[in-house]
């Protein structure tokens, strides 16, 4: 069976058996080819301790088989059932407050528990001993959705003592992390690193923050990778973990061990093209092609409607473009609303009934594209020329340190994220531009790459990117380095003998300092004389001889009137151009262009909000566009192409309806 | 001694006895007939265990006596002494977290808790072996304004113990409580009752949230009705609680074993006619008029002010609208604003130092009216055609799975509440249509009503309404079908074989599926062209042959274009008119003319908010008016009639003035 | 050494050595002659517990002598070592529910512990001896901002032990204490003392919440207390402990044991005139001149950016503005921004790296310019014929009854407080009137004054101001009495006989009762027919004979319509002013002209927010004048002037720019 699949979260364990015949006909009718199941199941498999059930799961995924409705199976670790909660209460989560979870929900064991780990491997192997083998099963889905900052997550002694080791493996001594947290402040040194506390209840460093940050995500890696281990004993399908859209836990890092890239997302009309700049991240966690292993037909009402129903064709937009930037299925979450329990109010392909919902149609519609246009997608993948930043490191250093909080005075700044700050002032001009970006973390291959963009990087100092950003610098790469970016090193502190790690000697420029400008009272000139639409903060740098300044001071305070905000320079072969400020549109747009024309990327003319996708591999080529502003845009096609979907040719300027999608194979 | 009673709580203990004399000659200068007293006076009356002392009390009750003011005397449960918390700390409330309530405020003890039980039931009796026989004590509260709503109320193990005995008794056996809940789902299912958590550290499913709040307000109720048990050996005087308009306790249910409804609120100029919901509803829970037992002069003022001062008339109106609509007595909160202690800037009948506040006028006015009127309002009752359904089951349902919640980005969803919901788009048309509607519960006699709406009531599945709102359809009367009613089950859970309980089939119509739309993207149509100006959310519906569909949809998704949104149908002798939507006020209206047009409901014609309120009884008849809106407003008087309060006669169109109130009586 | 002083807080501990001869001579390029050291160094100072090193202090305080900068000695109680908090866990706060704090942070243990007080005085004492002979240590400072009122301060027992011997000293029985709070109120009265429990977890009386708050408060100036006595045994400099503008912690008592006033500030371009309000206050407090130990050059910025930069000329009016109104020092927070660990975002002088940020300028021109100004500065005091109330005894009561809070529905009201109240309705009117008030506390000799302000003083029963008050009326005086003043007595409870304590019988008014207006529907005029800009509130008045109604009401309620809401009285030799609400600018302004005229206080003619500052002393003679709004104004003097800052002479109107400062002394 091939890709691209589609099809559902499915629950069946929640339905009486003779639904089970009707929800695949309707899936066949919906044109599904998949269903995720099991991952919550652990009562069913398990209803006591060591006495397992998996015959109701093999009815099940015997007659999907007959349906032609392969499976990934799901192991069920996030919900341990009653009868562990009751011998092991002291494998409960345990806020900052001492107070433990309760039995309920998901999540509530502590990934750190021995007792937790152990049947935790025991389900999932017994599982896999079920159905490792059966060629129905065609991929493993580990746990659901682990991630561990739900507030500073779990505080119990067993990840207390974890935090522990990994500060000693870390710093060897605890001298040294007095040192590098700079602990003579406060006069809060440590004599040992059992001394260190878990947050919460003090002022506490952001060193400390972002190590029980990082700690915890490690953590629950590991309890990932020890399940996929397992599983691999018994089974050949590719492996995976349903990953969201949070920054806290390390995508890189948690897909190292596993075989098959999974994320989650629930994006809205307003913010679909942030899922374009997750599928930009997801596509480059490995070399096969990635799942969108959840999203919904209409709307995210898990608890609370906290969406309204979307216009039409957004779910048809919403469920191509993961495919058209390089996934191979999409998944609904989920196939028929819960009946009773929780999330009674979830967007979902059916009714709690059984009745089809609204998007049905473009559910159907969406099979049928997926399946005419299933030889070019396999064949081709994803061609990017341009990276832009993004790492967990950063995120959680951000997240630690969030330089502007909600509780600040101004609008704009009450949401400000590293994540916002990239998508906003530096992915969405790329968009824009009709380039295709990779997003790329420190362990990308570079050399891949003419262009990369660094938006509020604080640090680069992961996996050596400092030298190997210079070396493609002078063999021939445009590096744009945004605000604050290289201001830190790896644990967020501040260097001492300069403001910006390698920046200002490979720039050619002095920070003098910073200026924070929430309130817009500084102005900034092009050379041509435009103003720059900088915002928010602003970096005043001194230019070396042969460093240019592409944008100039003219207003704030005399001090730093006349010097540079936005320079260039050549470096070897390459080019560097720091950009002092968060960039409004036009000033990313400016700097977008001269690094193309620096090194001869040629974007997609567009107009409006065109998702574009260059396709190339099987000696096949093309272009995939998804229209995801909801408003008609237009694409110049720089070849006469044959749209797959429509079997109509086009060429030159060719108009994309409000979430249309075109899959443009080149002639 | 007869009503209607006009007075206000008193609280002789806290001031020097000289103050005794002055401020019951200041009472009888307002024109008062009642005190409300002994309420929160426990230390008082048994400052160390079993020591009791009720002279001082002997002392108020004779002077007001003497100066011919009745009293209601309050059981002081709601304030246990210290004595009683320091030899039972653990009677002290418990939060979610473990935390014990400390000694002050008031409702500080657990209700579940056998000692506070055992001294709230004996200061009950000693208090009422005093005065059960003493006649001028007229009635009795019992504790005062009790709710388990807070947060989520005690969380003791004795609440918890409780709990799982209520389940026991629900359920009958863990399996059945693990089957209607759906507990495969997230494998949360027990293995006994007494694995069930109190509510919090957990993200606990809904129904587990509904029954904790269920039990709770039982448990609740019956600490009122064993007090009730023990004053009824003593007295023969009306014996009541006065209560909230809050939903989470069942006003019902507590009033079943007491005799006098009594009912607290605090309204404003903006929500004034809130109170005319609340009464109307309070008039239902009894043959016998019910009291208000507080409400405010001026303003509410607690710990802060929370309210601005209302201008002139509306603490006439506001005194008037409870007795306009069926009450007998009308007390303020509180006589004097206390001179230390709680509540330092409550609003009240006289300031600390025992002047009269700006209203005392009005409150002299009030009196005289209630005088004039007193045959009157004695001998006639409110007359109503018109019911809508307000349950308490309901609003726990509701406000466990809150659909909106503060937290969403929509304005006028921010409050969206079963009660607010309910008030603004079913029971403010009904009002100003000039309806006199009861509010009824499920345990209402239906024959009483021509029309009746259920608005929002998400189950109907208490006391049998299914088959007694089906007959009663089916001879003769009107059913208007709210948005969401009857979607659910009676503990809160989806149909599984249809998306509506008896809606579907007696209207004739399939619900297809629905669209949350708080955007405001859909657009549907009556049959004249007019636009809907339906709101927040839609049903869509195919209609069976004999059902009409009155508004169509138009915009917001091709696969419900076409389909119906509002349609009526009838049925046996009656009809039933299902209304998809949250209706706008015209969409209500148009409603409402077709189901009284349809039964012959006559309206009174109103201009601005007039609250009109037709009395008959003992040969006389009438109508009551009250401008609740603070602007002039107009009645068309079908006879010729006399006011009493001016002795002017009236008919056709007549002005009633800013919260101007006419009692007229038919000639 | 002589000031003005100008410096900044410097931390050499958290850098290394080789930065400290860099550091100094960056300092002399700044023009800086003091820095502040020592605070928060406890760890290097006593690594171990009893091994003290004190030689890198030493090398660091001789360092700075050769410089001929000063030093400012900080002891470090603020930040016991992790040494202390192994050894004594329970020395760490306690929060409301329990908790307790953890290491990290600073102030994480509570002042009333045995063993953080005795390892506090002794590390304070063991510095002494060190340096309490050191001539280059001119100056020392205790501990680091201390307040209790984050959230309700620590709850351990010992803090409780405290309050309840608080109680008892305070009220002598705890009848007497039930009696003053009137407990037989919800019947709360306790039988002993060690009933009464610590805030929290109940809804609590407000006498309790302020006797907690003001416990709590001398708790900790006992703490500061106790270190300056140490520290005086072993130097002759004088003691201080810097403060923060928070009125929880007395000021006044604070400084009683202490010789220096040390405060801290960090203002924005919003709100500077704020810290006029401060320095008028602190200049009170002793006779010689207050430092201002903390400001920002730039921003304040500790964990995130709550601050922008501001304008050129700022820093220089923020630095000079302190020195203005009676300080001799001006230190900025913090030297150079810390490198890592906490408040990696702060304003500094100096950026992490060392570099001069664009401030610079401003502090060597104000240092500069103090240089110039420095003999007519040290000879001069500030001259001032105004006081106004402003009393920590007042801020914790109103503090605990808040009247509005910040979840009231308007937005004006949203951030009322006492503070707030103060500032906009009476200070700013005063501000711009061209007058130099002092800020006086109930210790203020009050023969100083001409003019008197009582703004919201809830309570004047604070050492003996009822009859001193009226003493200084009598004798000539004009008292102008805000709302709400007088209303309440020392513990915060309403008078029973009256509505004001002395204010009815000397205004010769009756307080009929009062009106919360947030909604603005009074209405009240000037005899002249101007419509009065009260807000929020009124008092309405009946008048005796001989007190005129400056304002009387003409709308609300027919109750107070030609009742008065401003009168005035002459009394005596002097003269009463009641304003019956917080008054807008119109109404201040006239009600101070009515007082300048009647006492022959002659403000200056100001245009724009212009700080004007008398000086005289040592046969000199002149005015201050700081532009603190950022936008050119002008002042007009009455007689020929020479700037000492320009050496321009100047007489008549005289504009003043934007941030400019003007030393004028008479010729």
């Amino acid at each position: 069976m091939k890709g691209p699949y589609i099809g559902s979260a499915y629950y069946p364990e929640d339905w009486s058996e003779e639904e089970l015949p009707r929800d695949i006909a309707r899936m066949k009718n919906a044109g599904m080819n998949v269903a995720r199941i099991g991952e919550f199941a652990w009562y069913k498999m398990e209803p006591e301790e060591g006495k397992f059930d998996f015959a109701w799961l093999h009815r099940i995924v015997d007659a999907l088989r007959e349906a032609e409705i392969a499976v990934v199976m799901g192991t069920p670790s996030a919900c341990p059932p009653v009868w562990f909660v009751e011998k092991h209460p002291d494998a409960l989560k345990m806020d900052a407050n001492g107070q433990r979870s309760t039995h309920g929900g998901r999540r509530h064991c502590c990934s750190n528990h021995p007792a937790y780990r152990f049947y935790s491997l025991r389900i999932a192997e017994m599982l896999a001993r079920e159905f490792g083998q059966d060629e129905n099963v065609i991929s493993w889905q580990i746990d659901n959705e682990i991630y561990s900052n739900m507030e500073i997550g779990c505080c119990c002694d067993l990840c207390v003592e974890s935090f522990h080791h990994y500060l000693e493996r870390k710093y060897g001594t605890v001298d040294a992390l007095n040192r590098q947290w700079n602990l003579n402040l406060f006069s809060q040194a440590y004599a040992s690193f059992d001394q260190v506390p878990a947050p919460g209840h003090a002022w506490h460093n952001p060193h400390l923050l972002l190590d029980w940050t990082l700690c915890h995500a490690d953590d629950h890696i590991r309890f990932i990778h020890d399940q996929a281990d397992v599983l691999r004993r018994y089974t050949d399908a590719p492996i995976g973990t349903d990953m969201m859209p949070f920054g806290g836990v390390d995508h890189r890092k948690m897909n190292e061990k596993l075989d098959v890239v999974q994320y989650n997302h629930y994006n809205t009309c307003e913010n679909l093209w942030h899922f374009a700049f997750w599928s930009d991240y997801m596509r480059t966690l490995r070399d096969t092609p990635f799942w969108v292993t959840e999203t919904s037909t209409c709307w995210n009402g898990s608890t609370s409607w906290t969406q309204g129903f979307k216009p039409e064709g957004f779910c048809r937009a919403n469920s191509w473009l993961g495919v058209a930037l390089g996934a191979e299925a999409n998944l609904y979450w989920l196939w028929r609303t819960h009946w009773a329990g929780h999330e009674l109010l979830h967007g979902s392909v059916l009714t709690p009934s059984g009745r089809p919902r609204h998007t049905f149609g473009e559910v159907q519609e969406t099979a049928k594209g997926f399946a005419k246009a299933a030889d070019f997608l396999n064949d081709t993948r994803v061609k990017s020329e341009v990276g832009i930043f993004y790492t967990s490191h950063n995120w959680n250093m951000f997240d630690t340190q969030p330089h502007w909080t909600a509780g600040c005075p101004w609008p704009e700044l009450k949401n400000f994220s590293y994540l916002n700050a990239i998508l906003n002032y530096f992915y969405q001009p790329i968009l824009t531009a009709g380039l295709r970006p990779d997003v790329v973390d420190a362990y990308a291959d570079l050399d891949k790459y003419r262009v990369l963009v660094s938006p509020l990087q604080l640090t680069i100092e992961e996996n050596g990117l400092p030298e190997r950003l210079e070396q493609w610098v002078r063999d021939g790469g445009t590096w744009i380095v945004g605000a604050m970016t290289d201001s830190r090193n790896a644990i967020g502190a501040h260097y001492t003998d300069r403001e910006r790690g390698i920046v200002e000697r490979l720039a050619g420029i002095t920070q003098c300092y910073e200026i924070p400008d929430p309130d817009g009272l500084v102005k900034a000139v092009w050379a041509d004389g435009t103003e720059c639409d900088g915002k928010l903060w602003y970096e005043v740098f001194d230019c070396a001889a042969d460093t240019e300044a592409l944008v100039t001071y003219t207003a704030g305070h005399s001090d730093f009137v006349g010097r540079a905000c936005v320079t260039s320079r050549k470096v070897g072969k390459g080019r560097i151009i720091v950009v002092g400020t968060f960039p409004g549109a036009d000033t990313m747009a400016r700097v977008l262009n001269i690094a193309c024309a620096e090194t001869g990327v040629v974007p997609y003319a567009t107009e409006g909000l065109i998702c574009v996708s260059p396709r190339e591999g099987g000696g096949k080529s093309g272009l995939i566009a998804v229209e995801i502003g909801g408003k008609a845009g237009s694409v110049i096609l720089d070849k006469s192409m044959r749209n797959i979907l429509t079997g109509e040719e086009a060429s030159g300027r060719v108009e994309v309806g409000p979430y249309e999608v075109c899959v443009w194979e080149n002639l």
